[in-house]
């Protein structure tokens, strides 16, 4: 096994990437609070620089290289988020950002990535055309590649948002978030080892993309074969490390249907009166099909990202 | 005149309404003050409890009265956040809500009054219907009557608002609110007045409801003539109370299209991910269509609430 980040590891990301992210604020709904039976405190990463939580990841990776390490820039691919972290955290740092983006990526999403100034080079929406597109990139430039997830200064530089959550607010019960490709739900679950061990990490997956909970019982990575979900940042398959990661420390994956995502992203839409991603709406969607189990307990849930094409919502 | 609230009311109905309401955050955005080449604070009333600034007036006029006086409860007509105010104000208080609303109410508008305990009357959507209905509630409870907007207690307690934004974020140059009845817009005068008297107060109004504009130009009030504005926060006329204090405290208004406060509001859900009403970007539209008269400036701008229907949104 790989040997994983330590707590000394994430402690030292915190420090590298404050002066490039915001802790962000943690918010609660009474009305929420009622209708659930809990007492749930939201971690608020759409509030974050770039809209969403993989700021941490894109800056761990990028200022934990030395300065004359960078000079060449940095590509990656992404449907996203990632991508708009990749694009800022380069622009901060000064230097090129390649990045490569499926055709069909939302438009608000590309045109974040343009306004920070990242190079885009449009691909075919399959792992293939990504990972080809991306190599031919990194041969002309000399760029180096930022994955998208399952890399362990991305995993530490995700795990220091359940670390500020954990700091905040003491003695959670339960801590949530979604899964995807699994960079934060491993970094959340490393740093609940290690900051607050009585908090059980429970990650949220939608139905049609169950990957990681199919992955979990079949004990190996089991590949995604759809991805038609409106969670469009929860559409990969968990990576090798993050899988590693979450087998060994994470206890249950709940799974959610479109619906179950929609009226839960709606109901923080109209009582929190934020704006949240489909993704991001998946982990809290998981707790309120599950009420009973955290009834009157105190519930940390990660709300990923805010970046969601307004010309394109699953409202009727 | 009217002899106006003092500073000392200002204060007495703060400390009245405190444990009744959040003393909301204030926001800031690097890419919107980069924008519009200013420095925004943006007090987030859409966080107030009932999801608007309504809540700050309602509140102070119900506990401004002894228990006693608050047996038979109050009632209101009102097309949505004074409502929602006046319902949970009661609701906290104990007592009856009764609320006249115009049929074609936003329905999250009229689902959260039902939500809060609140005895909906509905009428025909205008002015003689609505208080008819109301006078007719009233003398058959006994009910007292909630002014919406032209009232000394509301206007008081609007006034707490731009209050909290002064003493949070000192030396304002500019303090912006939306005008309709005018209570929020008098309160903000007043408090400025009292509590940063260098701080200049301007109003944004639709270009479509422009009544204060005219009203101001002509020293006298000009009634609305039309009211199709998507800000459905903003079609009634301003009040007389109000009018007078706006008279001698406001400086200006500026009036924007309906295409600028759809513009406006759509900046503020991409950039700052948070939900606010058409009316509620009207003030910060005005900015964008003045970028010159507040460069470099520090703006205070009040976001007076988040209550809209997201089946029916002006995104295309």
């Amino acid at each position: 096994m790989t040997s994983i980040p330590s707590s000394n590891d994430i402690q030292l990301a915190h420090a590298r990437i404050l002066p490039h992210i915001h802790n962000t604020p943690v918010l609660t709904s009474q009305f929420i609070n009622d209708l659930s039976g809990a007492h749930l405190f939201f971690k608020c990463e759409n509030f974050q620089k770039t809209g969403s939580f993989k700021m941490r990841g894109a800056s761990n990776a990028i200022f934990s290289l030395k300065p004359e390490q960078r000079l060449n820039g940095f590509a990656t691919h992404s449907s996203g988020n990632h991508a708009q972290a990749v694009a800022y955290a380069c622009k901060t740092a000064g230097v090129s950002a390649y990045i490569v983006m499926p055709q069909n990526a939302p438009k608000v999403k590309i045109d974040a990535v343009k306004n920070y100034g990242g190079e885009i080079v449009f691909c075919e929406p399959n792992e293939t055309a990504r990972q080809t597109a991306c190599t031919k990139i990194i041969q002309e430039t000399n760029a180096l590649f930022i994955p998208p997830f399952d890399d362990l200064a991305i995993i530490t530089g995700q795990a220091t948002c359940a670390k500020e959550l954990i700091e905040s607010h003491e003695g959670l019960d339960y801590l949530l978030t979604p899964v995807g490709g699994g960079g934060l739900a491993a970094g959340t679950a490393l740093s609940v080892k290690y900051f607050s061990p009585k908090t059980k990490v429970i990650l949220g997956e939608p139905e049609i993309v169950n990957d990681t909970y199919l992955s979990l019982k079949a004990g190996k990575i089991i590949p995604v074969s759809q991805t038609h979900t409106m969670a469009d940042g929860l559409k990969t398959t968990v990576g090798k490390l993050n899988f590693e990661i979450i087998q060994n420390h994470v206890k249950e994956v709940i799974t959610v249907s479109e619906e179950e995502i929609s009226r839960a992203m709606r109901l923080i839409w109209e009582r929190m009166k934020i704006i949240v991603e489909p993704s991001c709406a998946v982990p809290f969607a998981a707790l309120l099909g599950h009420k009973s189990l955290f009834k009157n307990k105190r519930v940390g849930i990660i709300l990923t990202g805010g970046n969601v094409d307004l010309g394109n919502l699953p409202f009727g």
